[in-house]
């Protein structure tokens, strides 16, 4: 059986070396005594290994308060490896392994998981995404350039026809997809078997007219059996695609309704920043999102560029990027990239360049909402934007016989096309 | 029906007004551009409220990386509440609005949850814990003292057989509690099954030969399917405890495991650093663990007094403590705080005095292996230790005439009965 290798982050009161080990030791077969039967022969099958340790800075405060006082505060990255035979193939068990009792340790000042590998076993044992970009660019019906989506707006409040009134206006506009707000879930305001059913029927009449049927993420995020009953709702209702909040059912959760449901699962990382806010604790989105792929991610946030957030462009792209990241085994289990948050017009450019393909999902609110031809307006300015980026035309230039472009770059951001935050 | 309130402990490059109305908009109806269909109606039904903003610090220099600079950051308690109308009584969705898409924000540069308070309503909706402290005590058969609790150790590497051989050795020592460690899941190297059918054939002969069932939890985490299938194997096979890592699960599989399995949950919350270990992003124990007790943990970990981590003392027993907060409606959910890491015989009587009641788990590794006098001296030091704490005896008094105790107090602390570090 192949080894699970994990890479981390690591501030150390005393060398990194010894905290290495000691992560090894606590994570495998070691405790604070030595104990009668962890043999040497125990050790060597079951132990971890301490693979690599590069030290790559130091300094004399610590990052996170830490029991262990010392002159001076190491920081580097370190490597280690597990037997699979210990945990199995199970992303439950890998994640206790690799982000258990570690992040509490005296021996680390900080501590970031930022990237894992698994043996090629997890590609038997996980189905991966049911659609990914191709399945889902087919089921919408969109080619060779990015879906156009957006937010039910107010997240919370709308009424279920008033829901479908807004989502009759977008399919009208030529939007290719829709979501829930990650906050509208099944509460009396808004219940979910009445949205389902009165959004589907301007989507469905919609479908019937023009052949194109916009595709809506409903948010099912819920305990799993009304999860699971949602989902048949969705499906018998001529729906195509489910939406979940990832932190909310855990991983288990994400793989039960994988199993269950046969559409595309709409991804969202709500409660993202605990896990990046801090460059000192957490675990980075190259690790998660391998974790969420193999339990069958079909679309994945990775907010946006110049997003109303924290997240630096660099790291935005880097995420997105990320979701074409080798997981084990050959199959490719390629996720789609969701870019969301003060998206507009003026972002598209650099999305489709920084991404380096166009089968990803584009997210505006207010981007297409607050633009001067209303929505058709801004879902145009959103297509002509990808048609220019497609066409390697600069915005700017695509924008002088494009008139909902224009009245967006002038908007959101610059002529020039570069981002501007709102 | 209800308002859900959330208590957040927040700094802002702004002033902590204008922070706390940005994480009440993002949170409920609001975007980043005035919206249409946002009317005061609209607002007025669905929109969170500010409920109180208290300033308790300022910096010159921001805790967390923030794209927003200021002379001066400002620090405080903020509290809010939502309609439950918005999201239902779904822990899941509660979730995703009171730790959703807010920890990312410009607007702070320190953001943790502190505390939660439930409505009523989630008393209907959840069922709380099974067994919670009376059902597992009476299950296990202590009456009227901590329950003597260990860790199988090696954490990973034995076989079922030598599980068992281990398992063989604690009863006979007289121990009331056995646990796989959190790595210990159901890899190669120790199957489940095995394991399960090895150690309840210790334990069940040992029952009945002495009268008294030695509870084990054995470790299910798993993907739902197994895990169900386990439970099943477990109750059939006449175990009387279930252990669940929780961050694995997330809370839709805890619910779901929870309305599986009629035997006490033993919750581990490994991982737990990510969410405790910065004082400036996370969530307070004293959250989740509300989170945890709707959805049905009996048992919940809360580390030791003078443990080999970094949470203070103080944090551990207000953690303990925080298990008696009251949950919504009248049912008690009341679970059992588990100690463990590093406890021996030393800090039993600093941890019955701190919890305020003896309803607990008290889990020693190597201060049980570790004792001069084996297995069976380590457990009866605790024992001895605990009848001291309950009879309000000094540990160092009791000692003189009790062997175990004075031995594990010479070995493991001073004999004057305060704990010392390892």
């Amino acid at each position: 059986m192949g080894r699970l290798f994990a890479t981390y982050d690591l501030e150390t009161p005393t060398t990194l070396e010894r905290a290495a080990e000691v992560i090894a030791g606590e994570q495998s077969s070691g405790t604070f005594l030595k104990l009668p039967g962890e043999t040497d022969r125990l050790k060597e099958l079951s132990g971890a290994r301490v693979e690599r340790v590069t030290a790559t800075s130091s300094s004399r405060v610590p990052s996170l308060p830490c029991r262990i006082s010392a002159e001076t505060y190491t920081r580097g990255e370190v490597v280690l490896s597990w037997p699979l035979e210990n945990m199995g193939t199970s992303l439950p068990n890998v994640l206790a392994t690799v982000a258990g009792n570690l992040f509490e340790l005296a021996d680390v000042s900080a501590l970031r998981l930022t990237d894992i590998s698994f043996p090629e076993e997890f590609a038997v044992a996980y189905p991966g995404p049911a659609y990914g970009r191709q399945g889902t660019l087919a089921l919408a019906g969109v080619r060779d350039r990015p879906m156009i989506g957006t937010i039910i707006k107010p997240s919370v409040g709308l009424s279920p026809a008033e829901t479908a009134s807004l989502v009759a206006k977008l399919a009208d506009g030529g939007i290719d997809f829709i979501k829930d707000d990650e906050l509208q879930a099944n509460g009396p305001h808004c219940p979910f078997e009445d949205r389902l059913n009165e959004v589907m029927k301007v989507i469905n009449s919609h479908a019937d007219r023009t052949g194109r049927k916009v595709m809506y993420a409903f948010n099912i995020t819920d305990e799993l059996d009304v999860m699971r009953r949602n989902a048949d709702l969705l499906q018998q209702a001529g729906g195509t695609c489910a939406m979940v909040s990832l932190f909310s059912l855990g991983l288990t959760g994400l793989s039960a309704i994988r199993r269950h449901i046969d559409l595309p699962l709409h991804c969202h990382r709500n409660g993202w920043g605990i896990y990046s806010r801090s460059p000192d604790i957490g675990i980075s989105f190259p690790v998660w999102q391998k974790f969420w792929r193999l339990a069958g991610a079909d679309h994945l946030h990775v907010n946006g560029i110049a997003n109303k957030f924290t997240e630096a462009d660099t790291t935005v792209i880097e995420n997105a990027r990320s979701l074409d990241d080798p997981l084990s085994g050959e199959r490719g289990y390629q996720a789609m990239p969701v870019f969301s948050s003060g998206q507009t017009a003026v972002q598209m450019e650099e999305t489709c360049r920084a991404v380096g393909h166009t089968d990803f999902i584009y997210c505006a609110g207010g981007g297409i909402m607050g633009h001067p031809g209303g929505v058709a307006g801004g879902v145009a300015s959103l297509k002509q934007a990808a048609e220019a980026a497609v066409g390697g035309i600069p915005a700017h230039v695509f924008a002088k016989d494009h008139k909902e472009l224009s009245e967006a770059l002038d908007l959101f951001g610059k002529k020039d096309g570069t981002g501007a935050r709102k």
